[in-house]
């Protein structure tokens, strides 16, 4: 796995530990909810960085696969798995790199992670700071209110932010687990401290972005920004967010919207929401057809998670992160 | 108004009718549920086309306001109004065009039908089809099961494909209207026949495409892939599209991934749905504030929608027209 | 004609006679020199600007045209001229548009020097000046050592810097003119107080780019940086441009790189040279084919321009204004 | 160094040692007119390739460097060297890797060999072949008329492809050598085979891509298309190539333009030249400023070549590679 990282401002000192720690975060193995697969993601860095410090040009980088057993790919090279993205690639390509799902796997997101801890310390650098979590499980969501509390997420196995719901939560990726099923879920995040401004109008919208964004990652299905589907149900003198001056500074009460007008970010917290469908690969037996149009019977064998959306929460904040200092960076050539 | 559609192959016969007559449905004024502001939204073409037939070249088009009353905008001048673009556009560039929004305006989105109409006309021609229809208004829905009526659509005014329920969806916004309020909705939309392996592997799957197209319309808030945030509850054995051989065709015998898989199309119909806010200009009369940061009163005068997804109908389908045919044609470079 | 220019920033006071100007310095039919078609070239430009000033959206513009006599072209419909692109542009799209060449005529350059106008508003802007001159028509050259006079480049119909040497280069042109023939000639170009580091470093240098600039336009067939090739006859020691520390200040005493080292701007004046080859269109009568692959006779009866060189001055200096505008605005990314 | 190869069709057998072989082509140390610096130069290919075979997905690949010492640079740190880019890097950054030039070293080169590479066998499938080869080295060229021998190239240290001229250059550069001066040259280089209608119109002409790819290698300093600046000093009448139908193929019988029209390919062989100036890096002392911005005296010790033209032989034919073959996949997209 590699990648080359484009256009980060020289003279950025980076925390290259805070870097390894994120990619972490995303790792397999971690927990029993999660696949044993044991990867040991160690980011190597090619290029770009020099005493710590970003040159301003590309940084490149690899991560080398250690715990792979291709063997556990075999069965694998004649069918198509439900699900999976083995007919549709072949359908693209002609060939397909059977071994792991080739960049069809959720293994390419660690590169995703690795960009976006790049690009988190340098919006960390103009005090932006981006938060996500797990909001539901299957049908396990978080209560109505609460006060989320940041510092609990990566406490708990399901990476959400309210720690009673976290075991509920655990407890249904546990119960699946066991039956050989898997189970969807989706992942809340927030931007705060974003300056009123980013995004660019009518086909960079910072909404559109964000949503290519997350609607690239593995399993994501749905997407909304702030009320999202449930705002289409009330009515315009709800759902407009008012603006007041408080000592010179503009900002709306509420944020029904999501932080952006006109798809410009208004000042608010930047909020979104990403679902993500439950996972294709399961131990439970279902019909599929091989590459010689024959129905067969499959069942995987390998390891692999039961719910994708724990280690999604880094992944979700990452490209967020990509998403935001690319537009904060395009930002700087708008005016005179 | 105006654009640049960029990359149509060449030697496409076009129908300019049928070009003009997808924009006409866009169009203000057709009905009491929008607004009364009348234009005529007549395309004229300034390039690329030779005898009624694509050139290869660039095809430049304008589309001259007629129905613009100024002084409609002049009292937005100086103050920011409650969910529009307003401030934001003014913290992005520091200056905007008051004058009916500048490009924040949903009338841009004419601009949008025209590029759609054409890229529908290359899709017609490989047998894609595409079909966008009303699938909510606020809380009114259409029924969980019932044959959609494509020819339906336009045959009503909140453009859905089920004639019982448009009557609903219809009374509804009238009752909003009459209130000076407004509402929101969703859009479902079907593209058919399109052949697998369409769509970019990581950062430009179909499903990312399309998410970005559609966030980047005024209004749109919500995005999902076939079943979407509903697929989040169900299991994997459940969610999994098994698939088929049929006569030497592969296929999927049920579509809960709303046709992708690993963001490639997989010959299956490619089904999405879009979720829009209600509208922010209403004649409710709310708190916002001035250029000069003071809190003052405000009531839209001007002529508006109550309600923007009927009219947001063909949007859709030409946004999703453009990012398919665009696909298709880098999809050629695919293979040896 | 028209196009779209996007990116230039907000606020920008605009001096819309002076692009006006500059397009009509390009316009034919000003001396007997070029040719008499006779075109108004009025700009109409179409969004993006209030008040006088740059909205930092995109900025619309169309040229009608006036002076088409398209019976001119009929003659054109079914043959391949010499040294044009008809046949090359049939081979591409299958088809071409043969009133006027469509977008491989030199008129296409109008929307380049309208571009190249702004640009250059935004340049002056920042103190950035560019001047460009006839250097030579045919074996006519400017004298080995003189003080060019960037006042008198307009002020004579082959727009060169030395009065005297213009007489010589005009007189050169109505000479070949009265044959029916056509000659070719070199424009140099000076960009004056560009600041260091523009320029982006592999795939994106400065004279990359102005190179493909310079190269894109009709007839260009040579592209030089300061000593150009005459720099590859004399030895390092000689060429390498050694610095001096004045007031604090580091410039290159001598300029026989042109103004970047490792394709970045030194500070230096940026110096280059474009070589255009000799019109094609010709009333030398001369063997062709036409589209049934019959060899026949051709000799061009319409309005066409002896030598391009003069009426090419303003698109070079437009398209070294697009270039360095583009790579400033990039360079605001570069640093933290 | 590596890089990411991005776009090359899947399908494709790859002769992985002929990819290793153009890489040594460009390597130093290979006799004594180049650097003594010895580097392996193994590309290892990370991604992109099953079974020798092209996956269609980006083909990352990287090299060691081996024989670096660092110490070489030690010196380099606080000066600025005549002639290089360590002036405007720090301008451009504000910082600057200072070991080996960073991304401003030749050294880079290598990667764009590797891409070269790999298009020249996309583009050998499909019938192109590109040779280049030095055609001058400082004032010695080669003589006006003679055919060509491709099979020479590489069988001499400088490169070229007339074998009694290649002993005089090789003189040339050891006589410079011996000074501890350096010299320049040109590199010409010809197209075959390439099929009419490949380059895309005004800003994405064959030669204007070519020239960015030409003036973007290091040293390079002038470009020209078939007769190029000598081409200006002709009449038209002399200068367009006319065409000829042979067996109901139409071609050019002469080929001043260099293979173009209208910036599109016209079947004929595309020529073009490349010149560079001689190299900064000397041993002759001469005085720069050091990052206090006082005068020093500097002479370079280090181990560098007195002439990159040969070295930059197989450099110019990759790049050229790399644009055919992106504009014969960008040509497939441009007819229904």
């Amino acid at each position: 796995m590699g990648g080359v990282i484009d256009g980060l401002p020289s003279g950025l000192p980076l925390d290259l530990e805070a870097i390894q720690q994120l990619v972490d975060l995303r790792r397999p193995g971690q927990s029993s909810i999660t696949t044993p697969r044991n990867e040991q993601d160690r980011v190597e860095i090619l290029s770009g960085v020099m005493d710590g410090m970003t040159l301003g040009t590309p940084i490149g980088f690899i991560i080398r696969n250690q715990d792979q057993r291709s063997h556990d790919y075999d069965q694998l090279k004649d069918l198509y798995r439900p699900g999976h993205a083995d007919h549709t690639w072949e359908m693209k390509y002609g060939v397909r790199d059977y071994r792991g799902s080739g960049r069809a796997s959720a293994r390419e997101t660690v590169c995703r992670v690795v960009g976006g801890a790049f690009a988190m310390q340098l919006l960390k650098h103009y005090g932006v700071h981006i938060h996500a979590w797990t909001s539901s499980i299957g049908p396990v969501t978080l209560p109505d209110t609460f006060n989320p509390d940041f510092n609990a997420i990566y406490q708990n196995d399901v990476r959400t932010c309210h720690q009673p719901t976290a075991d509920i939560m655990r407890q249904h990726i546990e119960d699946i687990r066991i039956t050989g099923d898997s189970c969807g879920g989706a992942i809340t995040c927030v931007i705060q401290n974003i300056p009123a401004g980013i995004g660019e109008p009518v086909f960079g919208k910072l909404p559109a972005q964000l949503a290519a964004a997350m609607m690239g990652i593995n399993a994501a299905k749905g997407f909304e920004m702030g009320d999202g589907f449930s705002g289409t149900l009330i009515k315009g003198s709800e759902h407009n967010d008012l603006m007041q001056n408080k000592n010179g500074v503009t900002s709306t009460i509420t944020n029904h919207a999501g932080g952006t007008h006109g798809g410009i970010s208004n000042g608010n917290e930047v909020l979104f929401r990403v679902g993500f469908k439950p996972v294709s690969t399961i131990a439970v037996e279902q019909t599929t057809i091989n590459r010689a149009g024959e129905e067969i019977s499959f069942s995987a064998t390998g390891r692999h998670d039961p719910c994708v959306v724990p280690r999604a929460v880094p992944i979700v904040s990452s490209m967020a992160a990509l998403v935001v200092a690319d537009l904060m960076l395009k930002h700087r050539t708008t005016r005179l």
